[in-house]
């Protein structure tokens, strides 16, 4: 696909779901490009090949294993019309902004001027937020995954916590606190889009509202029963979210 | 004082240093106000007075104590004009927004339009970078206040912190690795002003910057042979912010 001159590459992670895209991180980027209206080709990679795919475009690592070596990850794009190569979804979202400023026929913005800097500060605060749902999540992605990437994910991710994801998931009492922190954190970003408006920064929704919504998808794929209760917090906000982002969620 | 109609009351903590004002969250609606150009008057209580007066101006409790009553802090501001009475810092600022959206000559916003979500996300993410502050500057207060303050502070900080204020500070191999994460706290944020350019939002200083500058402040004026080490880091960044937010310090 081209239009307007973009030919984007995008990297995502493949799975056993209809819809295929299932990652909160790259689930960031597929909306960052769809809502600016970039013309891209999605190109489906196994977590075991990532780190290779990386190294051979030359891209940076985006953070360092606990042994200490490179961490290599997607989302990650190879804009063929610059040439760059941009792993992390939000160092991809501040490329699209510099590179497009007027992108497509939308002339949308990801990070609107002024704002980069409470972006990165909305990021580190959100965070910590939503902590509590990778115990959930991990596991529960496993079962979809494809199975050339089921020994990698499971492999590498009980080394960052410390735990089998077998094991990870609360039980019994636990889940009801875990759970209830998982609602608690939404519950702050709920009470912080009410400052904003429809979305974060107002009537139109900016990166950091498509960083939610990466978010708010995994759990609606991956922990359809979860998804059920969580449609109903906060006034069905996070329903409402992703209903109203649909026209940026094609894959 | 009065002018453009506003006549507001700020109350602020004394102290026995030269410019009186010394804290680090009634620093942060000294600078709101100065910046917008309100006119207002100080009226400076003591801490053990402080919920008294709160109580008896109706004002709303801006926290809780450890043993669960509610917690009434300054600032605190009273507008005759309007009769309202708003504490904490923030929630006075995105009064004076609402209130006074042509300030005096001004016409300075502290919270541009839009970024009221991304200043509360701005303020969770802050608050745990500067938290290794408090056992720094907390002992370095107390000789600066008045003596009607000084049991008070002591006995309700130490409630809070779960040690004496004379035991707070860290001492030997302790104080470099503490003080360094003073260091790193306010390197990130650095890191994101750089993102915004002269300040977290661009050219003109945003709320997020004077809540910045009020820590500063308390460092400079309490901890003055720490502020002398803090002067050289991230080049410069903190005392050319102080000085370019000097015609807003006035007391």
């Amino acid at each position: 696909m081209s239009a307007g001159g973009t030919n984007i590459i995008f990297y995502d992670i493949p799975s056993t779901l209809p819809q295929n895209a299932w990652s909160p991180n790259t689930w960031k980027t597929r909306y960052a490009l769809n809502y600016m209206g970039l013309a891209y080709k999605t190109v489906w990679v196994e977590h075991h090949q990532v780190e290779a795919l990386s190294k051979g475009l030359g891209a940076a690592p985006t953070g360092t294993r606990p042994n200490g070596s490179p961490l290599y990850t997607l989302p990650l794009i190879h804009d063929l019309s610059t040439g760059a190569v941009v792993a992390d979804s939000s160092k991809i979202a501040l490329y699209l902004d510099a590179t497009y400023p007027n992108a497509g026929a939308s002339g949308r913005r990801l990070i609107p001027p002024g704002s980069r800097a409470l972006h990165l500060a909305f990021e580190a605060a959100a965070h910590p937020l939503l902590a509590p749902l990778y115990q959930y999540g991990l596991p529960a992605t496993v079962a979809h995954l494809r199975p050339a990437s089921t020994a990698y994910f499971e492999r590498t991710r009980a080394e960052k916590w410390g735990v089998a994801l077998a094991d990870m998931a609360p039980r019994g009492a636990a889940d009801a606190v875990e759970w209830q922190r998982v609602k608690d954190g939404f519950g702050t970003l709920d009470a912080w889009i009410q400052e904003g408006g429809v979305y974060l920064m107002g009537e139109t929704p900016c990166y950091a509202d498509l960083w939610i919504a990466g978010f708010v998808q995994w759990i609606k794929l991956v922990l359809p029963e979860r998804w059920e209760d969580m449609k109903l917090w906060h006034g069905g906000r996070w329903a409402t979210l992703l209903a109203s982002l649909e026209p940026y969620a094609t894959v």
